[in-house]
């Protein structure tokens, strides 16, 4: 079900990259994962048949794990190799699952046309209109590969988190709204907050979903928000760049920030004034997140 | 005399990417450089004229530095990116500084044919041979860089160690074990520590210094030690992974050991069980490497 394309060792882990064939997207999808030091010898396959619970595969080896959705242009490597997580993450006993950030080989005539659409920029939703209804579900995909998870690598169903950045932090803040009881904590990174006010998210939702804005509400984190009936429990932690040259335009921060407080939402939305957008910003501030993830998960 | 080309807050310092015209190598290179927060304000240009030592032109400012030589396919980018090495060396206060790993631009014939001699390659030698000597003058180039660091960035030129990975532990071992006072502190990661007697060593050394072998000694680590008058005062760090599929035939650690058992040289040799050649191994390893040179460079 999974195959294990290269496997590196990685601060007492494994740092994994896997294919497996998508049911919802519908062609061979990537991700990469690390396995901190305790798991680290887990294989697919080995979970036990007949149990109740998926997560109770192996007992006492169940994980508490955390997803990172990346952005624009990303792929699965992109988090492994540049946001230097996995020290933290092996000294916390956490999973770190990155997916890739859109299908490959769906062959839809220009796909490859703009690096703000198309590939590797799936946007993490389930698209309506052709002729990209058919394979660009990554909305879905996320959801699946959080189940094939925890029954192939005994991620514990009850403590994952999600965290994304920039295209990614927008897909973290939609799944976790729309899925609290799957995802338990919830965090981004310079996210896209508001993507039917700015150009990328126009361009993706109107590619993607049709011009009918009445079809963007759920793919957008700030209009999810306004009507959350609840709080999301844990908290959501958001960072921000202020010399961050997509801000103004692209990010709306504070559009997000709004609807929390009008929802009653706790969020904590810290602003850095110097960074930038790129994975220099991310990687000085990716502990914070693992460490939020962990303490909200009872993983720390 | 520095053009930046861009920079990057990163852990409360910068991370910077810099061009200049290199007089050793005849070209325009390139480098990155991080700068821990209490320089990150630093400058180019603002060092004061009239003074007896470049290293006293900012007083108090003047920070110990860490050279980082890449290896084999790399550039000044792929330590900064994926080593995940600014975070300690913002707590050390420590510069680090990563070159480019071989000319740009020479436009020799050929130079782009193989991963593992000419562009990317360039062994951290100066070429004797035609049509490499000419611009390939890597060793020459690494020491006018810690002059223009020196006089620059305030790199204090009595606390510059270095450090390198295969292609590049290889260069770090040379340039230390020949310029002591130079480079005060030496670590390696996975070095190419014998060249003379593997693969990749003897086309780069046929190619770039001729067939005779009488040339090579000076390149080559195993060679130097052999020849050393006294000790490398600081001792020498090595990590190396028992899973790197280069280990048996491009290595040979073992003969460097053997070397430095009998000049007297005290050496750590460390041997990590499943650790393979690449960036999750460096990754892994990199901060003790930092904390081994703040120690010695009496910066931590």
């Amino acid at each position: 079900m999974l195959e294990l394309l290269s496997e590196h060792a990685c601060f007492g882990g494994v740092q994994r990259f896997y294919r497996h064939a998508s049911a919802a997207i519908g062609l061979p999808m990537r991700f990469s994962v690390f396995l901190p030091p305790a798991a680290a010898d887990a294989q697919p396959g080995q979970a036990r048949p007949g149990l109740s619970r998926p997560g109770q595969a192996w007992p006492g080896l169940s994980r508490p794990g955390l997803f990172y959705l990346a952005g624009l242009t990303c792929n699965e490597e992109t988090f492994a190799a540049k946001a230097g997580a996995q020290r933290v993450a092996a000294e916390l006993g956490l999973m770190l699952v990155a997916p890739d950030t859109s299908p490959r080989g769906a062959a839809v005539a220009g796909e490859d046309a703009a690096w703000d659409f198309g590939l590797a920029a799936g946007f993490y939703l389930d698209a309506s209109e052709a002729p990209w209804a058919r394979h660009y579900r990554m909305y879905s995909y996320i959801l699946e590969l959080r189940e094939l998870l925890v029954a192939e690598l005994a991620l514990d169903p009850a403590r994952v988190g999600i965290c994304g950045h920039s295209m990614g932090g927008h897909g973290a803040l939609v799944l976790a709204l729309r899925n609290p009881t799957l995802f338990r904590s919830l965090s981004a990174l310079a996210p896209i907050a508001a993507p039917s006010l700015c150009p990328w998210g126009q361009k993706a939702f109107t590619g993607y979903l049709g011009a009918d804005q009445a079809a963007w509400g759920r793919y957008d984190a700030s209009l999810l928000m306004a009507g959350m009936k609840a709080p999301f429990p844990a908290g959501i932690l958001v960072d921000q760049g202020l010399a961050d040259k997509f801000l103004a335009e692209q990010l709306y921060p504070e559009v997000f920030e709004a609807a929390c407080r009008s929802a009653g939402q706790p969020l904590q939305l810290r602003r850095h004034a110097g960074y930038d957008h790129g994975y220099y910003f991310v990687a000085s501030f990716i502990e914070e997140h693992l460490r939020f993830h962990a303490r909200n998960l009872g993983a720390a």
